[in-house]
């Protein structure tokens, strides 16, 4: 198998900025807090009962399962995150969480491998007997994540020894031959997780079940059909009303679609295990595969701020082509975290900045908004346009909260960006063939493979960084960088290299002391949508580097939908005291309010006012009221 | 009781035009392939069963109910409109199959008068016993308004005193005295029925009746909350998710009402009868009531179809103010027609033009929108904008179909539009004190109180007008003709009388051949919406007197939403060739499609097409495709 491309995060320190002090802050109050809510400890935050089932299942308390039927990975994630976040910052609080967990999983686990206390605690439920719906294939695939993650980290093997016990029994019942059952995931997850379970233990038979899990999806006869068959099901569940098989990726194989469809987060788990595979089987179709549905879900699915999901019952699904609506986008967290690992892992098959930027994207403006500035309250859904009182009123808005919330019933999101942020050193540095590539500028220390790099920056907010080389590896390296349309320099001489694809490739024989710099143009950007996206018809949206702006009421009263700006106004960039980030202000213009609902053959009035856009990721953190991306374009 | 003010309808004949052969095609073909859909007699359609649960309540079939609990409206609504039609058209095959029902009524009914055959059919379905959500008072309401239409055209008294027999039913049960319930119908639509009876049947206890409904309403403690928790239903059905007890209109007393709230069509239903109450009792605070929600309605809830209800988990509710989606319009065909029934009750309050004018609105384009030029395919949802590759894909679009259908399960519409059409003469003109006011101007030829009058027009298509009188009562009378802003002459004479209220009220002792005329304005006009509704931003509508205009794929290709107009372009009205009405053509700008989703700091770029706008009311009618009202609002 080939070398992971990740490096410990103990060896990738963030150091501040930006993404350094969201990291600080999951690890201080985020993850501490979250296991209070999985054990049901916050006042006034929607039970989870998490935690409680694994103590049920292992005996150590009387009573029934409680939550979604997919609770267990909530605390998979949590237990995946926690670990994270030792390797780089022990606390002893988490240590004795973690430690709970571990003993609560061994005991909790049946003697032939198999645990998932929804099915283990529930009257009647019999395993594997709806894989498309009851996610016990999505919480092995988390609690394997999981458990990679504690070796990885504290070299014990206890939880991998539960893992492979359950992986083994999984490869057992799942395949081709007969006696086998020839299903799949109703919820991808276990595919990439048994890929890493492949890695950690050098066992191949985990690839194989991930390999067959992702072959076998969509092929003929479909297995969900026929098992829906089997339970007299008459039709699809309501989450599936529209794309049925497509709803589950299942249409028809993997390698033979083209356009992102259904689940949103699914998907996004699905194609990250399908670059995972290309990369670990050298699959050509299943990388070609990946390519295409990347590209056409940046053609016309993609959320300006780097979300996915647009429609559905939940309305967490792919819609048609340019369907992007902002007042009831879904663009989950959990599917912004999707995109990423997607991303990153297509990153692995071809250092490419298309990838890289949409990475970045999502994770300051998509993710960063799922989690509010006091690190303790989440959006799960995350629109690009919110007016309170319309929010309210409207049905087809009901998921849509106007505010972050503690907690969710469905708690899918929270741990999910507790483990995202807390492992993002695997999103900034990788390994590359012969050397290292830095894949986000943001400050951090790097102590790994012979290297000792320091990154030096106020990027996003302003242009400068400086990599500093204080260690290198013995004979000729390279180091790859994200050029960022800028002029780039080693040790204040102009480098000559051309970049490849958005990264500068830099082999050499490196010195201590080396320093390269640049200064990251960062202009404010007007961007425009496809005029096929009725939400962003006539308008334009505020961009400064990875970042998208947004208005709020808090600065220009309610409504947003008329205020807009010029094409020739000039914006200026300015620090905000309050957050310490980057704020657009400039003139603005908005339509005058008529006294009438209609009005004929009137040109309309406008008054000037001040623009104050903020990041998008930062909104919703004063109080409740309307809050827009795409404002008005206007001409003169 | 005051003097009715609707001329008999066969006293007003309509004689082609838009609506005279809109009115022909209903009597020749809707109405009998409704008594076909009633009778489950179209192949393909969605099933009715609403007459065999008559057939079965009466003894003459046996059988279970079937459909909705409000499925007998659907036939009490035909038969009210067969009624209408049999008044000026005779047919026999109406004539038998209204007599058929009548005899069904008779049998159906209960010895003490209680009719409603999903409570008499349904085992343990108890009376009264959920008057919220049961529609048993509403089912009353139509069939009386059946009943008196009946009565009015026949003469016979058959179908009134069954309708009296239930109606004094109505009486014993419902009120304040001792014994008697203290409630209200969960649809409004028997308070103006009940105003109906009493003023055929001249007994002032139905109206007394009539009035306690809509007083007690919204009065606390407040009926459905003690109902409710009678049944031990401890939340909100679906449908009142949002407005609780605001979906009923039931939130406060109906005269503290301030704004429209909760399902549209109960709520036409309910200001309808209000403003019955208040012409018949003189109640003032009925009135003022009234006109302030009209106002508020006009102000921030109307879509500019004439339509009402933006949203609700079935759609038909009104939203916040300004919250006027055009994708999600519900604009229900029944809450347009009760619309027109409140405004022309209205009018019957004060004879104001801008009650005309929206009832007007209403009819000529989300009244006719309902119907297709065949005549007997529906909407019940009218979209004002619609992509059917969107609209297929969204959950939230689930409600709206993108072609008509030939019949609907929840089959409210088909039969409303056929009875308001057949009723139409009652809307174009009324009696009004000392005389007769004309509010549609559309060719007809009137016959009543002395007067005969002729129209002769093609309104809305061409300007010209002229009411020629034929014969006019003795002594001085008044005509009252809606002024539209034209200059109007009496024998080619300028008239001098100013207009109040857009109405131009001539007191004087008319000859036979006078002759009133003018050229009404018919400019085209770019209506622009009040920037607060989002979907309309940045955005005109094309208008032509009261008629709306839609551009249509099969016009312009796909991707509506960057087809526009330059401020400055010169539109040309021209007759449609196919459909005989008026369509504009002229120069029409859009977006140019980029290469990619997103696109920095780049003006968008632009092509010049042919427009071709067509009646908002025949889209649909060539095909499935897009179509949309509010088209971008280029400045140059």
């Amino acid at each position: 198998m080939p070398t992971p491309t990740a490096l410990p995060l103990a060896a990738v320190r963030l150091m501040g900025g930006v993404l350094g002090e969201r990291v600080e802050r999951v690890g201080k109050v985020t993850l501490l807090r979250q296991w209070d809510a999985l054990n049901d400890r916050i006042p006034g935050a929607e039970p989870s009962h998490a935690v409680r089932n694994f103590r049920i299942a292992a005996g150590d308390e009387e009573g029934e399962y409680d939550g979604l039927w997919f609770q267990d990975s909530d605390v998979a994630k949590w237990l995946e995150a926690a670990c994270y976040r030792m390797s780089f910052a022990p606390d002893q609080r988490l240590v004795a969480a973690v430690d709970e967990l571990v003993d609560l999983y061994e005991r909790a686990q049946e003697d032939d491998g198999y645990l998932h206390t929804y099915h283990q605690l529930t009257p009647g439920a019999e395993r594997w007997s709806n894989l498309r719906d009851l996610h016990e294939l999505y919480c092995a695939g988390h609690f394997i994540e999981a458990a990679v993650a504690h070796f990885d980290v504290t070299g014990s093997i206890r939880l991998r020894t539960v893992a492979q016990k359950l992986a083994d029994l999984l490869c057992r019942t799942f395949g081709n031959a007969d006696g086998q059952i020839r299903a799949y995931p109703g919820h991808p997850e276990l595919e990439l997780a048994l890929v890493k379970l492949a890695r950690a233990s050098g066992k191949k038979c985990y690839l194989d079940l991930a390999d067959f899990f992702v072959r076998e999806r969509g092929c003929e006869p479909h297995y969900f059909v026929e098992e829906a068959q089997g339970r007299g099901e008459t039709k699809s569940p309501v989450w599936a009303y529209y794309d049925e098989q497509a709803y589950w990726q299942s249409h028809v194989p993997v390698v033979e679609q083209t356009e992102p469809r259904g689940h949103a987060v699914r998907a996004m788990y699905l194609y990250a295990a399908m670059a995972d595979l290309a990369r670990e089987t050298g699959a050509v179709d299943m990388a070609e595969s990946g390519v295409r549905l990347w590209n056409e879900m940046v053609a016309k699915h993609l959320y300006i701020i780097g979300g996915v999901g647009a429609d559905g019952p939940g309305g967490e699904n792919f819609s048609a082509p340019y369907d992007l609506p902002d007042d009831r986008s879904y663009a989950e967290t959990c599917a912004a975290i999707g995109l990423m690992m997607w991303a990153r892992r297509l990153l692995d098959l071809r250092l490419d900045a298309r990838f890289t930027e949409v990475m970045e994207r999502a994770l300051y403006n998509n993710v960063l908004a799922g989690l509010s500035q006091d690190g303790c309250h989440y959006f799960y859904v995350n629109p690009l346009a919110v007016n309170p009182g319309e929010t309210r009123r409207r049905y087809d808005c009901k998921m849509v909260k106007t505010q972050r919330v503690p907690w969710f019933g469905c708690a899918c999101c929270p741990p999910n960006v507790a483990r995202l942020l807390s492992s993002l050193g695997h999103y900034a540095v990788s390994r590359i063939t012969g050397g290292l590539a830095v894949h986000l500028l943001t400050p951090l220390e790097l102590d790994n493979d012979g290297w000792r790099l320091r990154i030096e920056t106020n990027y996003p907010w302003t242009e400068a960084v400086e990599i500093e080389v204080k260690r290198a590896p013995e004979g000729c390296t390279t180091l790859a960088v994200r050029d960022l349309e800028a002029t780039w320099f080693l040790n204040e001489e102009p480098l000559e290299e051309t970049s490849i694809s958005g990264y500068l490739k830099l082999t050499r024989e490196w010195q201590v002391g080396d320093c390269l710099s640049a200064n990251i143009p960062l202009p404010i950007e007007r961007v425009r949508a496809h005029p096929r996206v009725t939400s962003a018809s006539g308008r334009v949206a505020l961009k400064r580097g990875p970042v998208i702006y947004a208005v709020e009421e808090a600065d220009h009263g309610v409504g947003l939908t008329s205020l807009g700006v010029k094409r020739d106004a000039v914006l200026r960039a300015d620090t905000d005291p309050r957050w310490g980030v980057t704020v657009l202000t400039g003139d603005a213009v908005r339509e005058s309010s008529p006294a009438t609902l209609y009005q004929s053959d009137q040109n309309p009035q406008f008054e000037t006012t001040s623009l104050r856009a903020i990041p998008y990721a930062w909104w919703g953190n004063r109080g409740e009221g309307e809050m827009r991306i795409w404002i008005r374009d206007y001409e003169s």
